[in-house]
């Protein structure tokens, strides 16, 4: 049991909140009963867990205890001070995990199913919901293009509930990308309040990329260059602007409309 | 020019962070040139606007500044200190405005348009980030039901980004609102992940509600009693679930594209 925060291993979990160490160490740190679970069923995916002292007294009997224990993983436990100053919560539930990063190798050749292609996302909360959308409607992964925020950042983590498991994520920069998409067989469908076409009469393909701008200034030029359809979603308020990864949900729900609706046709 | 953040003013704009004192006061402050020029363009929403000492400086020939002073705001001028410790804002710009809540009164009656019920929402960002989709396909009013998060806490007006000011808020509780429904001409779509129809095939009416569940628990059985229709997106990733907000905005593309789809139709 460790009992002081400034024992060299909880130092180490808190320095994971700094983006930096996140990437020179290939960890991050995540809380919840629910992304143990993912994390579980995930393989490889857990370097150590931390339990408090309280959780292992009031939930004994919890079957996670037994699951953990079980399977040979490293296992902290500390008190609950120790557990309070590597928690970013008000009242943390007890349970914490360190995961390993897992991030796709290369851009994906060849691309089969829905990706996503998200140019300087800035948010970890969207970041985090279109990683959790795509996994809902059975996308394939997230490319992450030029500047753009930490998947593996808390909040990223927590808005994807436990999705990160089972999205691929690939970085790259815009230049790389823009050449490995003139190689030829890639289709884009990039998305843009000027475009001219709504989503409502687009066909898709079954391999895409769905390629989305970022929250303050939607694609560049060298993106919307490459794009083999540009599509809009309309929009009639005083606001004329949608979320980031609301804009993204309802076309990955426009895409996969589409897809079932060829599909059934085709039996 | 105020400065001393114990000014009474200053506390009293403090004390709004207060979901309490903003009830109490029918008041809310929110920051950012967006926002004010949302609020400008709304009939009697500012209270007061606040702006910095640098912000006056820097921002000299700003058309905002006139604009703001030819209408004959209360206009309180303040150091970087003393707005600094207003806002939430690590680099605050220095423009806040303390705004006038508006809420409808009543549940509506006749109800006409698109509707959307949300029953204990309680996430501050996904309430603004519905209230901002909702004004992009032209809807006209949230109904919160029960026990729900403030549409005036900054989070939601943050996310709502400037929204707020087009949409109609009427909040009630679950009981009146099943009263209300009982009555009879107010067509409700409900959603659930239990529903056996898909939206796909659903069609809308003119005139209705669609009702979205709590983030941790859906509908409750009161409130799926009273639907017309029970609906739901499908999902196929391992996480099976969707964030609330981005449920409601497919769901809110798909009433907006059928509507679009009926009205060509009889043209």
């Amino acid at each position: 049991m460790i009992s002081s925060k400034a024992n060299e291993t909880i130092k180490n979990i808190r320095k994971l909140r700094n983006r930096k160490y996140r990437e020179e160490t290939g960890l991050a740190y995540v809380e919840g009963h629910k992304i143990i679970i993912d994390a579980l069923n995930a393989r490889n995916a857990i370097e150590k867990i931390i339990f408090s002292e309280s959780f292992t007294q009031a939930e004994k009997n919890n079957p996670l205890l037994d699951r953990t224990r079980a399977k040979n993983y490293e296992i902290v436990y500390v008190t609950d001070e120790v557990f309070a100053s590597i928690s970013g919560k008000e009242n943390p539930k007890g349970i914490g995990v360190v995961i390993k990063q897992d991030w796709h190798i290369g851009l994906p050749h060849p691309l089969s199913g829905t990706w996503v292609g998200l140019y300087e996302v800035a948010d970890p909360g969207n970041l985090g919901t279109i990683i959790r959308t795509l996994d809902a409607v059975g996308g394939n992964g997230i490319i992450l293009i030029g500047n753009s925020t930490d998947p593996y950042d808390p909040g990223a983590l927590r808005a994807s509930m436990g999705a990160i498991f089972s999205v691929k994520i690939v970085k790259t920069s815009l230049a790389d990308f823009v050449d490995w998409a003139g190689m030829g067989h890639i289709t884009i469908f990039g998305t843009s309040d000027q475009a001219e076409d709504s989503y409502m009469r687009q066909e898709y393909e079954d391999d895409m990329i769905l390629l989305m701008g970022s929250e303050r200034q939607g694609l560049p030029q060298e993106l919307i260059k490459i794009c083999k359809h540009l599509i809009s979603l309309p929009m009639f308020g005083t606001a004329d602007s949608l979320n980031l990864s609301v804009a993204t949900g309802v076309f990955l729900y426009d895409v996969l409309e589409k897809r079932m609706t060829r599909e059934a046709a085709s039996d």
